[in-house]
């Protein structure tokens, strides 16, 4: 599989194009190709077009700096030429009027979206049909199923999902993908469907850092954030355990290969201790995003809730019982809390913490907890996945790097070191 | 006039209704007959649709605790039974598959949206045919031009608009009606159509502030606030007149006569001194503003450059021209600051201020400067604007209530005290 385009990185791809030893057209038909064969087992997509697609390529080659790379939009995301659903029987077959923000942003500077992927129900609870491609039998996480199963079954080099709470890390670390969920607000919301206001984050998958830096600084209209600035000193990380008791052997494993793999390299690692408020945010968390996941679907509950899951009857229902001094004062305890947080990233470059508990769990009715993912989403600062070996049943771990609110550059740079890192002390393949 | 159903404020109506003196039927035919006389010269509406709304009526006014009351929504807002235009050409026609949710939530509590009312471009600069009610040679403000028009000129009792700059309580104090922005998420912006997501905020517009309690209330399926928390104590209120020289006579007179009638009725009125941090904090507003607007319309300016204004494509082309740094650190420095200023109301109940320069603008080009708005809206704190008199050519002024974050109910029950001082001293009508 390694010597066929679709699974090369962006760069990769985008270096053999410069070249002259592979066309964007190729690509687009490798990744095609990729998607015809694995689709009926792996189901990362709801919405396909691939004469659209190849059509658009033509054009796209020549735009800079994409220059027709294929994209992936969650299907939570809206597109002017295919249809949204935002994962609910209710909104089968709607098309909207225009691009979302971010998929005009892609589309201008040369990507081609090539279909729009899995979401859960509105971007939480109940699963859509995309399998975990290092195990059908597993989950490939969720909310951002889609996205983060076709980045790591190479059907696609690039794609967008959002996290809420924890949706695009945990997905990209039980995928074995690399996840980007930046600072609040870095990508434009506009034209995705709301879950929670204060928290949905639009973010990105793909197989290396140095991709998710392309894309980050395509979307940017910038540079790419450089990734080499820890070559020359090493970063200075903390890591940080929280819920320690619900983290599993495989998900400790895998912290512990990259605290190895960090020192190896010459960072120094030190722990975070007595950090006891940030699990006390985490109900905070939850009473957000309920009282605005009520407020967000009212017109779903009221004129569609026979096609709602009992999930979010439920959850509608108890988002609408939160009263307004309840959702306030949670929302003023973020705000102080996030000032407060600030002081711990004194003296040091990022945080080291885990995405997610360990492997992706065994079924697709569960995509797993967003325990991990919650606090730092509220936090609004830049997190960023990168694999880090297997587990015991040979399923892809990962750990995460933090930075404060605005890092974002830093969090890659950080990122990249570490990958890098672990590849050298052998802990994850090239 | 006033003896018409039309006149009366929501609270009003509804006393009529429960004691059988009214129909929610005639209070609609009431205001549609006001709607078809006036609106060939003040120009509120881009759409209506006067027998779908009578059709509605029928239904709603069993269901309470709106039953049946006229509603406008500005056409920044998306209704799935009527077109959503957003104020621009290029959404002529659009029809949105959904309702937003806030008027989901209206029609489930016994609303019915009379119609769409005009919006400036995007709810920003480029302003719509309404001109105001009282003058019509005069700007009603924007960008919620004809919520507050509607409102003023009794063609409707309840109005929702939109604030990201100073979109609802400029207007509201230019027409000469109450404007109510609440504390930032109050109310849902799902359907709202996304200017700056570190801003936006819906709000509403109506006759007295127990319409706006009223209108409160049901939207938040909760009772509405008490009005009357300082009918024995008084509230002890502080002012804050930040950028004074752009204050001119009219505005400075009906802040005065607010600050007589509260505290000819009891309050005591202090000065708010040495809040320099205040006016600084102006442009940190127009870095955030700027920069979103640049990312949430690229679509428009991707594939409809030619129908925006000459402001929007400078103003999308200088917001994307604003790097990622600047823009994280000013939402880094509102995120201080909002904490910081919270000390500024301890031993206070509100803050007394002006909600605009003073009377609005002669002509329709230019919907008058939302300078005394911005910085309350970057607080994200409640903000009230009441009547206060008239100005020089006989043009309402308003003055403006503000209180603490998720303060709300506060800021209407200070509003009320203060709505009803000024009439017992005579510088209001009833």
């Amino acid at each position: 599989m390694s010597d066929n385009p679709n699974a090369l990185t962006a760069w990769a791809a985008l270096r053999r194009i410069e070249a002259g030893t592979l066309t964007a057209e190729a690509l687009m038909q490798a990744c095609q190709a990729r998607i015809a064969e694995r689709e009926p087992e792996v189901g990362a997509f709801i919405h396909l077009d691939p004469e659209a697609a190849r059509a658009a390529v033509r054009t796209a080659s020549g735009i800079g700096p994409l220059r027709g790379l294929p994209v992936a939009a969650k299907d939570l995301i809206d597109t002017a030429d295919m249809p949204t659903a935002y994962g609910s029987s209710i909104y089968e077959g709607n098309q909207p009027t225009e691009d979302a923000a971010v998929v005009a942003r892609t589309r201008s500077v040369g990507g081609v979206v090539i279909g729009k992927t899995v979401t859960t129900e509105f971007a939480w609870r109940r699963p859509g049909k995309t399998r975990n491609p290092h195990n059908l039998a597993h989950t490939p996480g969720g909310s951002s199923s889609g996205s983060a199963a076709a980045v790591a079954d190479c059907m696609v080099p690039l794609a967008f999902g959002t996290q809420t709470a924890g949706s695009v890390i945990r997905p990209a670390a039980y995928c074995g993908v690399v996840g980007f969920k930046p600072t609040f607000g870095t990508y434009d919301r506009a034209g995705v469907k709301e879950l929670s206001g204060y928290f949905d984050t639009v973010g990105t998958f793909a197989r290396a850092v140095e991709d998710i830096a392309l894309f980050d600084g395509a979307l940017r209209g910038a540079t790419p954030p450089r990734l080499d600035t820890f070559d020359a000193a090493p970063p200075r990380l903390a890591i940080h355990v929280p819920f320690a008791d619900r983290i599993d052997e495989d998900g400790g494993a895998a912290l512990e290969r990259a605290r190895e793999a960090a020192q190896a390299a010459g960072a120094s690692v030190a722990g975070l201790v007595d950090w006891t408020r940030f699990e006390a945010m985490d109900p905070v968390h939850a009473t957000i995003m309920t009282a605005e996941a009520g407020r967000a679907l009212a017109w779903e509950y009221d004129n569609a809730y026979d096609k709602l899951s009992d999930f979010y009857r439920e959850t509608i229902a108890a988002g609408r019982a939160i009263d307004d001094d309840a959702y306030f004062a949670a929302m003023a305890e973020a705000d102080v809390f996030r000032n407060e947080a600030a002081a711990r990233l004194d003296g040091i470059d990022a945080i080291l913490t885990v995405p997610a508990s360990g492997e992706a769990p065994e079924g697709l009715e569960f995509t797993g907890d967003p325990l991990f993912n919650k606090v730092w989403t509220l936090l609004r600062w830049p997190c960023v996945t990168i694999p880090a070996g297997t587990g015991g049943r040979g399923l892809p771990v990962g750990v995460q790097i933090v930075t404060g609110y605005g890092e974002d550059a830093r969090a890659l740079a950080v990122a990249a070191w570490l990958e890098r890192a672990l590849v050298d002390r052998g802990a994850t393949a090239v």
